[in-house]
C-alpha cells in the first residue's frame, strides 16, 4: 500500500494536528488544529512535505499521491456540495505552500483554481455578483500566468505585463481605480490576458480545472527552490531538504461586496507587545491585497464599529487561539457575506521589545512558565532594548526646524540615520563598503531581502504594519517606517519628493521607527532606557517599564544559567558598561590597543627599532608607567572580579608606518636614516602576518616585552589592592602552540611577580593561562595544562587556522560559500561545531584530564553568539566572554542552554520509557 | 643505602658491561666490556649519567657519590700499586666524558691528574724519563687551566695564551719544535703557566691531587651544557636530559720515548668500507695529538713494519672486537714501553658508501643478518651514492690546465664546488643566502659545527683522516679534503697561498673528496654510478660495484617494506628518474608549474582577467591542449602505475605581475588599460595568501578551471590508453576543508569524464580524492571520505595551519625555537608527531571508519624524511610520496619501519613473558 501523502480537514474533524508540523508544514498542521478545536476553516487537504522532498529527489510524485489527491478532492466536493469544474455550482480551491517554519511570502500561492469561461457563470450565480466572479477570474488568470506559467517582465525596466494591460484598459476607459472597471471590462481583461499568454509563451491557458490544479501543485513544489526562498533559508538557517507542504483549500471570497472582506491580525501588538487586538482589514478584497500593501487597509478597531458581529467572533477566536497555542498568533481571515473563516494561524513575529513584553506578561497571566518564557525569546532580540534612540534634544531641534518631512507607520522601532539608497543590490554593495544605508522603496518584496538585511533602516511609501517590509524589519530588528504615502518615490531620477522637498540618492535621512517620523539629515542618537538606567544613571528603574522587562528577563536568566558571562574590554569605561550589563569578569583585555594611544606609539616604535636588549628595555621602561595606569583603572572598575589580561599579540610591523611620508617623519623623530628605517620596516614585513612572528612568539624571542607587561599588570594590581580593593589578575599568553612556549613565558611572569611583590610588600593571588587559538594547542592541551591554570578559546584564530581561512581575505569566497550552502553558516559568526568545535572538545578533555580544576572559557567573538554560547555550555566551559553590549544576550543564551539540556534529558527519558 | 653511582673495571673483571650503555655512557660501558672479554684496558671507574643528571637538577652530587668515588680510587691505587699523590710512586688518572651516544670532541677531557711539583719527580723516576714527566706536567697544567679553570683567549684575535707562552719560550731558546725544548725549559713553562693563571684568574693552581680530581669531574659534568655540546645535540636530536658519564682511568703514557706511542684506528676503512685495517699513530705522543691533527701521523701499515709485535696484538684485537660487537669499531690505543693498552672502542662513523659496503660485506661474511644490515644504515646515507661527481671531461681539462693546485687527504668523498669562506659563522650566513660555500680552515674544532654543516665542502690544511674535520664531514655526508699542508691559510688577509697561487675569499674552488684534489674554479659535476646505471644508462650494472651495493640494499629493503613509495614529479623526465629509482607511482603531480611555461602564462592571465565565465572558458580552451600534452608525457612514462594529479592550487595573483613595468607590458598585451589591470591585480592581492582564495576554493568558485584540467587529464589518459598503455589517473582536489567542496568538485570532474569517455569512445578507471592539509579536513575526514576515494596528507600546509606558522615568515623565530630547544626538530623537516601527527591519526581513523578501502598516502616533503616515513608506516598509510632522489631513502626507511615494529613486538613479548 502506498504511504499516506494527503491529509484531509473539515469542520471539527481533521486527519492532521499541530503535532504533525514537520509533515504538514506550519500552515497545514495549524489549519487541521483549528478545525479540531472548532474554529471555522474552509475545508481542504494538505499534501505532505515528504511528498515534496520525494518530488525533488525523483522529479516525479511519490506512488499513490495522485490518487490520494483525487480522493481528497472528491471528499471536498462532497463536503462543500459543489463540483470541481461544475458549471452550475463550481468548487474553487486555493493552493498554498506551507513549510515547517513560516517563510512569509517566499513561496507561491494560487487562488481561484477551477475557474474557466464556463464555471465563471456558476460562480457569478452563487455569489450573486457577476462582477466579483469576473474579478476573481481576472485575478486567477493573472496569478496563474505569473506563478504557474512563469510569465514575468522580460527585463527589469518592464513593468508587470498584466498590470500594463490593466493600466491600458483603465486609460481606454478613462477610469482611475481597478474598482471602476465594469464586468464587461473584466471580461475583456481576461481575454487580453489569455491572448498575451498565448502570444508570449505560445501556450493556451489551461481551461481544465484538473490541469489547473496540478499545474499549481507543481508550481508550489517548485517554489521551494526559487531564489528568494533559498536566500531566506540561508538567512534563517533552514535546511534545504525540509521541503514544503501544499495546502489545497476550498475558496472563500472576501471580494463579494460590502458584506465581505479580508484581513490579517495579531492577537497582541507585535511592535510593543501590548495585550491589545492588532490588525488590519479591507472590505471587498482578497487576502493578497492586505499583505501586498497595494491598498492601505483599516485598523482592526474600525471593524468593531462597522461589523460588530464579525468583530466579536474574531475576538473570541483570538482568545481561544492564544489559550490554545500559549503564544501570540498571527492570523488571516476572510468573511464572505458575513460568514467568518480563518485561513491561517501561526506564531506571530514580533519585535524584541514585544517578544520580551509578551513573554513576561504571559508568565504573569499564568499562561506560560518562566522557563517557557525564556525559551521563547531570541537572545539577539535583547539587542533592541539596548540600541540607541535619537538624542532627544537634537530630535526636538529637528522638529522645530521642520525637518520632520513625513509620517509613516512605526513598523520597526528604534532610531536610524543613513544615506538614501533606492535599490537593494546597491544597498548591499554600499553597506559592504561601510556606508550607513537607508533603503527607500515604494514597497518591498521577498527578493529584496538581502538588501534589507544590511540597511540601517527601511522606508516604504506603501503597505501597512503587516506589509512585507514591516514584518521583515521587525524580525531582523531593523528600524522601519512603512506606508509613508506622502512620499513620491522616483526610481528613475533617484529622488524622493515630499511636498516641496526633494531628497536625493545618498542624502542623509533619519527614521524614528518608534514614532514613524521621517527626518531630513543625520541625527545623533541617544542611549536606550536600559542604558540610561544602568549606565548613564539619569533614569530611575521604576520610571522605565522597558527596563523592568529587561531586568526581569535577566534575573530569570541568571536563575537558570550555569555558564559565567565575562566581557572583552580594554578600557575602564568599557569595563564599567559591561559590569553594569552583568559581566562577571573580564575574559579578554587586549593590551595592544593601549600601545597606540597618544605618544605611546613613539616609545613602542623606539622599542621595536632598538638593536639590543638593553635598548629595548629602555624604551619599554617608558611604556611601563602608562600601561600600569591603564590597568589601575580597569582593576578599580572590576573590583572583586577576575580580569584576564592578554600580553602583546600583533606582529611588531603593525606598529610601524608603511606609508613613505610617515616613514620619513618617523625617521626624523627617531634620529635614524630613512634607509635604515625603511630597511627595518621591510625586514619586519611578512608574507602571511596572521601566521608570522606574533603572539607569544614575540614574548619568547623578546622576553623583555612580557616582563614589562607583567610588571605593569602586577604593579597596578598591588596599587589597587593597597586601596583596599580586591584584585584578581589573570595573565593570558596568546598564540601558544607548544607547551614550552608557555613554560618560558610563565617563568618570565613569575620572576617579575616575585620581584614586584617584594618591592611592593604585597602578595597577591594571580593566575597564568593561555589562549587556545591554534589547532596544535588544542591537540596538545594536556602538555600545555601542565603549566596553564586556565584556557581561553580564541575561536577567531582557531577558526582561521582550522579552516585555513584568513578572515581578511576569505570575504570573497566565504560569501559565495554561504550563498551556495557549502557552508551553512559563516564560521566566524557561529562556531563551526564539526571542525573547530571538535578541536575544542579534544582540548577540554585533554586539559581537564591533566588539570582537573583548570578554568575554561572562550573570548573569541563567538562568545556573544547565542548558538555558540549554547555550544560552550554543552562543552562544559566555565564561562563565555563577549563584547559589553552582548553580555545580556549571552546571559539569556546561557540560561536557554540549561533549559534545552533539561528538555533533551526529558526527551531521552521519554524515549527510554517507551522502550 | 645510597644508590650505586660508581662502577669499577680492571683486568677481566668489571662491574659494568656494554648493556649498561645508558647508565655508563658509551665509553664507560665499552671499557667495562673490553675488560670482560680480556682486552687490556687501563683500570678505572665510571661515574654514572644518572649522577650527572642529578648534579644538573640539584646543583650538587647525589648522596653517597663522593664516598663511592673515594672507595673506587682506593681500589684503583691498590690494583695499580701506586698512590694518588704519592711522591715516590704516583698514580695519575685521566677524567673523560662519555655520553650514551658518541659526541666526539664535544665535551671535556683532562689527562695526567695527580701531578704536582712533588709527584712529578716520582713520575720521572717511574718513567725513567724526566723530560717526559715534565712534558706531562706541562700538558696537565695547560689542559687543566683551559678546561677546568676556564682560562681561554680573551678575544677572538688572541691566540691561546698557553700556546703564546710556548712560542715565546721557543723563540727565547731559538728552537722550532716543542720537542726541542729541554726538561729545564719545560719546568720553566710550568712555572710561567701557573704564573699566568694566578695573574689572570687570581687563583692558585691546585696542587692537591684530590682537588684536581674533583675539579675535573665537575668540569666534565658541566661540559654537557657547553654551547658546542648543545649545538651537537640539536643537530643530532639527542635529548638534553641524558647527561654524560665520567670515566676516571689510570693514565698510561704514549710519550715516554721511542718504545711508546698512541693512535686511533678503524677496523675497516671508514671512507670506502674496504675490509682493511685503517688508522694512524704517532710515536712518543699522547692521544690528543693524533685527533687534534697538530702533528701529521703515520698510517697504521707503517706500524706493522716498525713494531710488528704491537701491530700483531692490535690486529688480533681488531678482529676480536668486530666479532664481539658485530660492527666496525673505532678504537684508541696507547703503547707504553711496548705494552699495548686500549683506551676506547666505539662503533666507527663512516661514509654512506662505507656504511653500505660494510653492511653488505658483513652479511656475506655471516657476521650479521640482512635485517641487522638494514637497521644499521641511516637512510640518508644513500644520498651519498646518488650525489653527483665531477664531470670527468671537465676534470681532465682542469688537470691539464694545471688547476689542481694541491692534494690533501680524501677524507669525505664526493664532488663539491663553491666559494671560499674562512669563518664558520660567515659560512652559515652566506649559505643562508644561497651561496655555495667551501669552508677553508687550518683545522676545525667542535665549535665550528654549524658552519660545517651548511658547507658544500670542507678543506683543512692540518690533521689526518681521523681529524675532527674528517670525522664530522663523513658523518654528515659532506665533501672533505683534510690535512692539505701545502696550503698557507691567512685568516687576517683572507687568502690561501699555495706555491704561487693566491686564492681569495669568495673565489670559486672545487674539492674532489674521493681523491683529495683541490681545484681552482668551478667544475661541472656528473652523475654518480647509480644514476649512470639507472638513469643515464651509459654504464653497465656489472661495471659498478657501488651500483651493486645500492641494488642489494634496495632489493633487501623491498623484501621487507609494506609501505608503497611514490614520487612527487611534475614532468616526464622527473617521473622517469623517480621510476628508475623505484617509485611505484606519482603521489603528487602539481599542475601549476605547467601554467608558467612559455606562452602559457599569457593564456592563464587572460583567463584570470576575464570578466565572465565565457571569457574564462575561451582562455582556458587555449591552455587545454598544452596541459593535455604534459599529461600524455607523464602517463607514458608511468605506464601501469597510478598518477595522482592535483588540480590548480596557488592563488591566482601568483600568476599576475606585481611590478609596475610588467603591469604596463601586460596591459598592452591584453589590450586593457593600465588602471584596469592594476585594479585587478590589487583586487586579487591578499593579506595572508596562504589562507586565501586558493586550492579547491578556486575550483569551487570557478568550476571552469577544474573542468578544463579534468578534461586535459582524461583526454591525455584516453590518448595514452589508445596506444595500448595502461593508465591509472587519480585526480586530487587540494585544500579541501569542507566535504561539500569536494562533492562539488567531484561532480565537475565526473561530468567532464562522462563527456570525454563518450567523445573518445574509451572508458577508463579513475579515482577522485583529496589532499588533507587543513586541520578541519582531518577532523571531518569521515564526511570527506563519503566522496574521496583517497586521501593524501599535505603535511607542509597541515604543519603551517596546525602550528599557525607561515613557512615564509617563521624562519626568524623557528631558528630561535630549535636553537633554544622549544622545538626539538624543525616541524617542516620531520612530522610533528604530537600535534600534526595526532591530526593524521584522527584522519586515518575517521577516513577508514567511513570508507574501509580508502587509499591513504602522504605527499608533503615529509614523505622523504626517514623518521616521518616510519611514522607513516606506524599510522598504517598505504604509501609515501617524495622527490625522485629521495625515493631510495624512503624505500630503506620503509623497510626499517617494518623491522623496528617487529623488534618492538618482540620486546613487548619479552616483557610479557617476564611478567
Amino acid at each position: 500500500m502506498a504511504d499516506k501523502h494527503v491529509y484531509f480537514f473539515s469542520g471539527d474533524l481533521a486527519e492532521g494536528s499541530k503535532e504533525l508540523r514537520n509533515l504538514l508544514g506550519g500552515k497545514g498542521s495549524n489549519l487541521a488544529e483549528m478545525a479540531v478545536i472548532g474554529i471555522p476553516v474552509p475545508p481542504g487537504f494538505t499534501i505532505t512535505t515528504e511528498a515534496c522532498v520525494y518530488f525533488y529527489r525523483n522529479k516525479k510524485y511519490p506512488q499513490g499521491m495522485k490518487k490520494q489527491v483525487e480522493e481528497a478532492l472528491a471528499k471536498l466536493e462532497k463536503v462543500m456540495g459543489r463540483g470541481f469544474g461544475d458549471k452550475a455550482n463550481p468548487l474553487l480551491v486555493s493552493v498554498r505552500s506551507g513549510a515547517r517554519v513560516s517563510m512569509p511570502g517566499m513561496m507561491d500561492t494560487v487562488l481561484n483554481i477551477g475557474l474557466n469561461d464556463e464555471t465563471v457563470g456558476g460562480l457569478a450565480d452563487s455569489m450573486d455578483n457577476p462582477r466579483a466572479a469576473w474579478d476573481s477570474y481576472r485575478r486567477f488568470v493573472q496569478m496563474y500566468g505569473d506563478v504557474v506559467m512563469d510569465l514575468r517582465p522580460e527585463s527589469k525596466e518592464e513593468t508587470d505585463p498584466f498590470e500594463a494591460i490593466i493600466e491600458e484598459m483603465k486609460a481606454e476607459k478613462g477610469v482611475e481605480q481597478d474598482i471602476d472597471l465594469t464586468t464587461e471590462d473584466l471580461k475583456e481583461l481576461v481575454r487580453r490576458f489569455k491572448g498575451m499568454i498565448k502570444e508570449r509563451l505560445g501556450l493556451d491557458f489551461p481551461d481544465n480545472p484538473s490541469d489547473q490544479l496540478w499545474g499549481a501543485i507543481d508550481a508550489v513544489f517548485s517554489s521551494w527552490d526559487n531564489p528568494r526562498a533559498i536566500a531566506y533559508r540561508q538567512l534563517n538557517y533552514i535546511p534545504d531538504d525540509w521541503g514544503t507542504a501544499v495546502n489545497v483549500q476550498a475558496m472563500v471570497f472576501g471580494n463579494t461586496g460590502e458584506e465581505s472582506g479580508t484581513g490579517v491580525a495579531f492577537t497582541r501588538d507585535p511592535a510593543t507587545g501590548e495585550n491589545s487586538f492588532f490588525g488590519e482589514y479591507l472590505i471587498d478584497a482578497q487576502g493578497e491585497d492586505v499583505v501586498a500593501g497595494i491598498r492601505n487597509p483599516h485598523p482592526i478597531s474600525d471593524l468593531e464599529k462597522e461589523m460588530p458581529k464579525i468583530y466579536k467572533e474574531l475576538d473570541g477566536i483570538r482568545h481561544k487561539l492564544e489559550e490554545h497555542y500559549k503564544d501570540v498568533q498571527d492570523v488571516e481571515f476572510t468573511f464572505e457575506h458575513g460568514k467568518l473563516w480563518m485561513l491561517q494561524t501561526r506564531a506571530g513575529k514580533r519585535t524584541g521589545l514585544a517578544a520580551i513584553k509578551i513573554a513576561v506578561d504571559m508568565v504573569e497571566e499564568g499562561l506560560i512558565s518562566k522557563e517557557q518564557a525564556l525559551m521563547r525569546l531570541e537572545p539577539d532580540q535583547l539587542n533592541q532594548l539596548l540600541r540607541p534612540i535619537f538624542d532627544q534634544e537634537a530630535k526636538r531641534k529637528a522638529v522645530k526646524e521642520g525637518r520632520v518631512v513625513a509620517h509613516g507607520l512605526n513598523a520597526g522601532p528604534g532610531a536610524a540615520s543613513g544615506r538614501v539608497c533606492f535599490f537593494p543590490e546597491e544597498a548591499e554593495e554600499r553597506a559592504g563598503e561601510g556606508e550607513p544605508v537607508i533603503l527607500v522603496r515604494m514597497e518591498t518584496s521577498p527578493e529584496d531581502i538581502r538588501g534589507m538585511s544590511v540597511a540601517e533602516g527601511i522606508l516604504t511609501s506603501r503597505g501597512g504594519m503587516t506589509s512585507h517590509a514591516a514584518l521583515v524589519a521587525r524580525q531582523m530588528g531593523i528600524v522601519c517606517v512603512a506606508g509613508c504615502d506622502e512620499l513620491n518615490i522616483d526610481y528613475q531620477e533617484r529622488t524622493i519628493t515630499v511636498n516641496d522637498t526633494v531628497i536625493k540618492d545618498r542624502d542623509f535621512i533619519s527614521l524614528d521607527g518608534s514614532t514613524g517620523e521621517v527626518i531630513l539629515g543625520e541625527l545623533p542618537t541617544q542611549p536606550s532606557d536600559v542604558i540610561r538606567v544602568l549606565i548613564e544613571k539619569d533614569m530611575k528603574p521604576e520610571d522605565s517599564p522597558t527596563y523592568q522587562l529587561f531586568d526581569k528577563i535577566m534575573s530569570w536568566s541568571d536563575e537558570y544559567r550555569r555558564l559565567g558571562v565575562f566581557t572583552n574590554a580594554d578600557q575602564p569605561d568599557q569595563s564599567y558598561v559591561a559590569r553594569m550589563l552583568g559581566a562577571e569578569g573580564i575574559g579578554l583585555c587586549r593590551t595592544e590597543h593601549m600601545f597606540f594611544e597618544g605618544d605611546r606609539i613613539d616609545a613602542v616604535r623606539e622599542m621595536i627599532l632598538a638593536d639590543s636588549p638593553s635598548g629595548r628595555e629602555q624604551a619599554l621602561a617608558k611604556i611601563l608607567p602608562m600601561q600600569r595606569e591603564d590597568f589601575v583603572g580597569i582593576f578599580r572598575v572590576m573590583e572583586g572580579l577576575p580580569v584576564t589580561i592578554r600580553t602583546l599579540d600583533p606582529p611588531l610591523h603593525e606598529f610601524l608606518p608603511d606609508d613613505e611620508h610617515e616613514i620619513v617623519d618617523l625617521a626624523k623623530k627617531m634620529g635614524v636614516s630613512n634607509e635604515e628605517l625603511k630597511f627595518k620596516v621591510e625586514s619586519l614585513a611578512e608574507t602571511n602576518p596572521m601566521l608570522g612572528h606574533r603572539g607569544c612568539r614575540l614574548g619568547v624571542v623578546y622576553p623583555q616585552i612580557t616582563a614589562m607587561q607583567a610588571r605593569a599588570i602586577l604593579e597596578a594590581a598591588c596599587a589597587v589592592s593597597k586601596e583596599g580593593k580586591e584584585v584578581k589578575p589573570e595573565i593570558m599568553i596568546p598564540l601558544v602552540g607548544i607547551a614550552k612556549e608557555l613554560e618560558l613565558q610563565a617563568e618570565v611572569v613569575r620572576d617579575v611577580a616575585e620581584k614586584v611583590f617584594e618591592e611592593q610588600g604585597v602578595r597577591l593571588e594571580y593566575k597564568i593561562g593561555t589562549m587556545i587559538e591554534l589547532p596544535r594547542a588544542a591537540l596538545v592541551a594536556d602538555q600545555i595544562a601542565e603549566v596553564a591554570e586556565f584556557f581561553s578559546f580564541g575561536t577567531n584564530d582557531l577558526t582561521q587556522t582550522a579552516f585555513g581561512f584568513s578572515r581578511d581575505d576569505a570575504g570573497k569566497f566565504l560569501a559565495y560559500y554561504t550563498s551556495k550552502g557549502i557552508l551553512r553558516r559563516d564560521p566566524f559568526q557561529t562556531i563551526d561545531f564539526d571542525g573547530v568545535g571538535q578541536l575544542m572538545e579534544i582540548c577540554v578533555q585533554k586539559g581537564r584530564g591533566k588539570r582537573k580544576d583548570i578554568k575554561l572559557g572562550i573570548c573569541g567573538e563567538h562568545g556573544g553568539d547565542p548558538d555558540s554560547v549554547k555550544f560552550c555550555h554543552r562543552l562544559g566551559l566555565d564561562y563565555v566572554s563577549c563584547s559589553p553590549y552582548r553580555v545580556p544576550i549571552a546571559r539569556l543564551a546561557a540560561a536557554q542552554a540549561v533549559l534545552e539540556e533539561r528538555e533533551q534529558k526529558k526527551e531521552e527519558e521519554r524515549k527510554k520509557e517507551k522502550k
